[in-house]
């Protein structure tokens, strides 16, 4: 080859490098982004939701696209996730909206009202009947865009020092809760409180609060509870089937390629399945070990779950009245609702209901 | 700048080309792939899977890695999938393992057996569990590797011309169904049918089979059989929660960057929600229709059950005395499945019924 035909050769892939280089950095531009989640790392279950999420975007983008999951306290405390994503202190958040109902009560449809429903329901609301627009919708206002992050399943109704018999006994009780349980329970009498999941065992302890609950048997287990509160009592009407979320700040998700977005909704759909399928497996196991170490399993009485779907609709009736954005869900969510339990009480009801009772002969 | 500095410099430019250029051909090669699916186009549910999963993969790739799904019949027939994907005629498929039981009944437990678990159990076995890599070891033995990629929820028990009250009007039921059903309901006496879902009306229609069941009220409606068979069971003892698959042949699998197999598994993960959201979202409406349609819906009688359970359990210790792949898997699932019920039937049980009880006052 002629010094002169190389150069031009030469000179042509330098041209071609120049076209290629940036189509490549647009389209898979180097980005860091921080997570504040709403939990203790100690928590596998629910704080792996971030690590599986994490894992997911990072190997899909050959670690160009990497977020780097915090716990609880480590940037902002459990309670101000929300608050941190809407104003960019973090670009993102793995939480549940239900947190920051004292900033609008619309923002508890996203993870789980009292009576509300169960975990697959809310996938389908969610992902197929307009859930995800309808409080993005809503997010927006905070500068927020969410989608479905993991999901507990029915959760248990807390841990009890003394028996819940009748609605009487809610009376004065001090108790951990959160989202709009909290009202649902003040409404009767009770002296609901708001505390992250780290600092709950505490305060049983030293008989600050009286009850708390917090998710289920295997997450309930590595809290404690069982040892200064034996009476575990389900279901967690409140909680039917709560959903978490990874919250975006809405202007960082907007900048997002569409490459890294398709990334990083598949990686949260991910992380939604891989969270309640890890629940539900490890909950019998610490059902059982909870048993062994006394918890005392206590359905709550028909009387108390009639006062407390009694205390709900109230709330509801009144939230709607003085809140537009609440009565907009509410009215979607609970059309939606009514709707799944006439399906879902045929074929799906009836089959775990022959389960259950068969199971010695299965 | 003089000529030879501007020909090294060029030299050099095209030497960080030749540098960059591999680790990009590396890390995104085009990738165009076949997949063929078990359904046809008009079940905008099931063969939307692999229309979310394709979407997903070319999104998440810059459109690097695409995936063509096709419909049943159009490459290969429904049941033709596994030998298509295991001889590398496609790349991969979406299917129901079950759909293999002639040539091994372990593929059963991909999808579902009689009285076996329900959509979420399903997920927490193949997630958490160890399903997935159970029976990765299994399809590995026909050159197939398998990922989750949807579920129906416990579907309807079919559609029949008479109704079914003793397990004596089994006897002699031409009836279309999958999996280890068609062996269960064989051992009582019935005549089962394995029928692409595309061709089960006709042979209802003509009086070739007597009986037939699909999934549940929105695909079974679109496949009209409440014209014909107007006898509407539940709930599918042998579907509690049938898990749908991506299946991929397993040289192709291996030969994967790293990256695209993080993306495929993530898409997989968001079909398999999708599909189960979508099913839950469409299912209730749809049972209306039908029942306005002249659908009569009848549960199988107590009588009816215990017999099939009788017959599935002694079916499952026939296979298992002569298949060890079939024993191992068995006894595996069976455990996970007995642990499953055991906390069930606590929280998520309970909230489903007084929701169900409660419904006219939610």
């Amino acid at each position: 080859m002629k010094r002169r035909q190389f150069l031009q050769a030469a000179t042509a892939g330098a041209a071609a490098t120049a076209i290629a280089a940036p189509a490549i950095a647009q389209s898979q531009p180097d980005t860091r982004w921080r997570l504040t989640s709403g939990f203790p790392k100690s928590l596998d279950t629910i704080y792996g939701a971030s690590e599986a999420f994490a894992k997911y975007v990072s190997e899909a983008t050959d670690g160009k696209f990497q977020v780097q999951p915090f716990a609880a306290g480590e940037i902002v405390g459990a309670f101000q996730a929300a608050d941190a994503v809407g104003n960019g202190t973090v670009e993102m958040s793995h939480t549940a909206s239900y947190y920051y109902v004292g900033k609008d009560p619309t923002f508890a449809f996203g993870t789980s009202v009292p009576f509300g429903m169960n975990s697959r329901q809310m996938n389908a609301w969610m992902y197929h009947g307009g859930g995800i627009d309808l409080m993005n919708e809503f997010y927006a206002k905070h500068n927020i865009y969410a989608l479905p992050g993991g999901n507990t399943g029915t959760q248990m109704g807390g841990w009890y020092r003394k028996e819940i018999k009748t609605p009487a006994d809610l009376q004065g009780l001090k108790f951990r809760t959160a989202g709009l349980a909290s009202q649902t329970l003040a409404r009767m009498g009770a002296v609901p409180q708001q505390i992250p999941g780290g600092d709950i065992y505490p305060a049983l302890e030293r008989g600050t609060i009286d009850a708390a609950e917090w998710v289920g048997p295997y997450d309930d287990e590595k809290l404690g509870f069982v040892k200064v509160a034996p009476y575990y009592y389900y279901p967690g009407w409140w909680e039917g089937g709560p959903m978490l979320h990874f919250m975006f700040n809405s202007a960082k998700w907007n900048e997002l390629p569409k490459n890294y977005k398709a990334v990083a909704t598949a990686a949260a759909a991910y992380a939604n399945v891989d969270m309640q399928s890890k629940y539900d497996a490890r909950n019998p196991a610490a059902l059982r070990r909870l048993v062994a170490a006394g918890a005392q399993l206590r359905p709550f009485s028909q009387e108390v779950m009639e006062a407390c779907l009694k205390s709900a609709n109230e709330l509801y009736d009144e939230l709607a009245g003085k809140n537009a954005d609440f009565k907009k869900v509410y009215e979607a969510f609970r059309a939606f609702r009514g709707d799944q339990y006439v399906w879902w009480q045929v074929a799906e009801y009836n089959f775990d209901n022959f389960m259950i009772r068969s199971r010695a002969r299965t």
